[in-house]
């Protein structure tokens, strides 16, 4: 457990408060704890802040007098927080065939497969051929792991679960702070993938473990193939996501939802429960209402496309021509 | 094969008909034999449902004056149909290394691959490194399949196919039937996939298995990497179709189609022959006239887009103020 | 090295020139040596060819003047050269294991991994379980090779490089000649990828080798999971990419761009430096100006965007109505 002094040091920050203080582990500022180490990137969150139970954080010197623990200012936050996370990101085996510390009595394990330290598998399940699952993962009972799938460290899996070939569970999440120079500083993810019972992921499909806390995957979820599951995200219960569907970091999906094929859902968004989204929209902002929703181009003959699309791109001044204002089409 | 009464038992349904008749298969409702097991879903279906030679058939009771075989009478057919297709989903070996009962003398077999029961592979064909191959496949001659890829049970794929690295070969297709509780219940998957000859597929493409029938992948056919096509899709001769696009279930793509990268096209449509479809579009309906197809929005400096995108949500309002009706339009 | 005499007769092509020549690999016309054979499509090029240092050219009859090499005149040059790609492609070995002409003394190598020959690993590199790394790959030191990946033939990758698990790099791109029975006739690609230093890879991303020359990932770039990056492409340094973006053949972007998730990048365009594409757009033209863009379509109620959608395909009809010309819009 490195000490504030320590980290404070690695990071080239000013400390306010006990250079001894020993951290174990990092969390985000809402749900840290006396031991946990916390950051904060801007006055938005003053509030939380002031709050915090963490035993320390990084802020920069405008949030100096919010702070009321153990502080490390530093210039860049994010930038201070991504050196510090490989700190805490554990050490993977690497090890050779089935790590004995994990008892495979009751599982079925297809050839060239390899198991890593302290698996635990439940009984009935099946993990075909060439599958990799890292240290500290658990899998529960009667799933079915598919052939090539990647099961990484940590990696919580519930009863019931199928995992279709090629799978990825627990990548890295695309967390990348900039510096001074515009070069990306990776952010060890040191989050798990939690996958609740009577799950389906479907082929190539990736989910990214999270950055602090957990990516959840609720009971009864339906994924598809070549799905990418971003960071933090949760997808709630009983929800279906159709192919190569794409969702960003921190988005939240709801119970009972039907998402299409090929549809982007960008980060931090919210969508209630009960939503129909139909193949290839984009959700670019949260829905509150539940209901079905769409937001793509027609398929036109190219020539026609080509036309209608230099009128569309000149939508603001053909209203302008028309001397249309906003305003004229309220309660139209 | 299990009896009718059996299968009524198993899914709480009517027997209208002979209880220890048996069945050995389920097949869609125009395609099925004597032996064989049918379902129709709505009234649409009636015409087929009087001439069907299926053995017997699910349907609801609204169907049951145009069912003249055995029948059994249930509330949610396609719930049912969910829990009988399990019945007949043949068990995998996940045996270990090279099944015996497989003859690889002519074939090059690299390291750490794991092939199954009864699997038939021509001569001068190379199978990469990791590669899984479960029972009852068929490869043909001069193929190449590459690396880390997974080819499930039943596919059959012709000569001088060349499969990319990653790529998985008849994963279950995404069926899934609901019940009243809005929980999901998987379609087991009978169909194969089957791939002509002279056949390229690329890298990290997944290609699922037929419902009932088998999804088809015609002679001569390009398919770029991480493409998705969905079960019982046809892919005419010699089409070509760019990476990271989506084909829906069922839908059937003509001879020497030119599909572009990213493109989505959705379930239960047909694309003629000689269609040329520009990249990132969405076929969101069938295209009955060879041609060239788009349906894109125009990329825009941002603020621009901001402003063009707010008056084309709009579009609705614009023309009720300006007192435009769609027959003003017509002969323009 | 075959002679000129023999790869005439492989493609029935007319030999203007030494029958006798040997060539002992292909180049495109601006970067092709006395040693080396090229092609012309078009009289486009046609500047090009008069100031070649290719020992030969293939041409079709209207180019005869413009060429002052050795020229092979055949009927169609894209597919003649199709067929002779092929006879510069080296073999890979397939072995299994270790080769031993490999050393992994200072490399941590996982169980089930197959390494071909003369590969390449730099000191304290990880590789995980069953990767499969083919012949004449370079990877540098302190690198990270998850789990089943990929690593193609003469792939060449620097230090500090993270590559997540599913992976393929420097699979075949997607080129492609049609002869006139609109059959594909696949075109060996016989360009590496070069992966530059302090790269990440996401998890199942697909980059393919160039056609003569080299696919760049630059200095720092970052790539999320899901990306497809195709042939000759090259992306500059400190370029990040959000998931289940794809980039087709020959597209050139710059550095310290930032690319959203779910976005296409047409080939053969260019994006200058510190671009930011929003998620889900299409870049389906060059950029040259540094800035934000997007082109997306905003979601909607499902039933106002099938209003807005009927009303946004008739612009140009609205527009004809209303008499409006594009000059009356100049200046606005």
């Amino acid at each position: 457990m490195p000490t504030l002094g320590e980290i404070a040091k690695l990071i080239d920050a000013e400390l306010i408060g006990d250079s001894s203080y020993k951290i174990d582990s990092l969390a985000s500022i809402d749900c840290a704890q006396a031991q946990q180490l916390s950051y904060v990137v801007s006055r938005k969150y003053s509030e939380q802040l002031l709050n915090t139970l963490a035993g320390a954080v990084i802020i920069n010197r405008s949030l100096k007098d919010s702070c009321k623990v153990n502080a490390l200012v530093v210039t860049d936050v994010y930038l201070a927080f991504s050196k510090i996370s490989h700190l805490f990101k554990p050490k993977i085996s690497h090890n050779s065939g089935i790590h004995p510390s994990t008892d495979i009595s009751q599982v079925h394990v297809a050839d060239n497969c390899t198991i890593g330290q302290n698996v635990t598998i439940g009984s009935n399940t099946i993990i075909a051929a060439s599958v990799v699952i890292e240290d500290g993962t658990t899998i529960g009972r009667n799933c079915t792991i598919g052939p090539n799938t990647s099961i990484l460290q940590g990696t919580s899996i519930g009863n019931n679960v199928v995992i279709a070939p090629g799978a990825v569970i627990g990548s890295e999440g695309f967390g990348n702070a900039r510096d001074v120079n515009k070069h990306w500083h990776t952010i060890a993810h040191l989050g798990n993938v939690v996958i609740a019972d009577d799950v389906n992921i479907g082929a190539n499909t990736t989910i990214d473990r999270g950055t602090l806390e957990d990516t959840h995957i609720h009971r009864g979820v339906r994924l598809d193939n070549l799905i990418q599951i971003a960071h933090n995200v949760t997808v709630g219960e009983d929800t279906a996501i159709a192919a190569s569907t794409a969702v960003a970091g921190s988005a939240i999906i709801g119970k009972r939802c039907m998402i299409g094929g090929m549809v982007g859902i960008i980060g931090h968004i919210s969508i209630c429960d009960d939503v129909i989204v139909n193949a290839k929209s984009i959700v670019d902002k949260s829905i509150i209402t539940p209901g079905m929703y769409t937001g793509i181009m027609p398929l036109m003959p190219h020539k026609k496309w080509q036309i209608v699309s230099i009128w569309l791109t000149k939508l603001d001044k053909i209203t302008k021509h028309l001397n249309i204002k906003l305003n004229h089409l309220k309660g139209r």
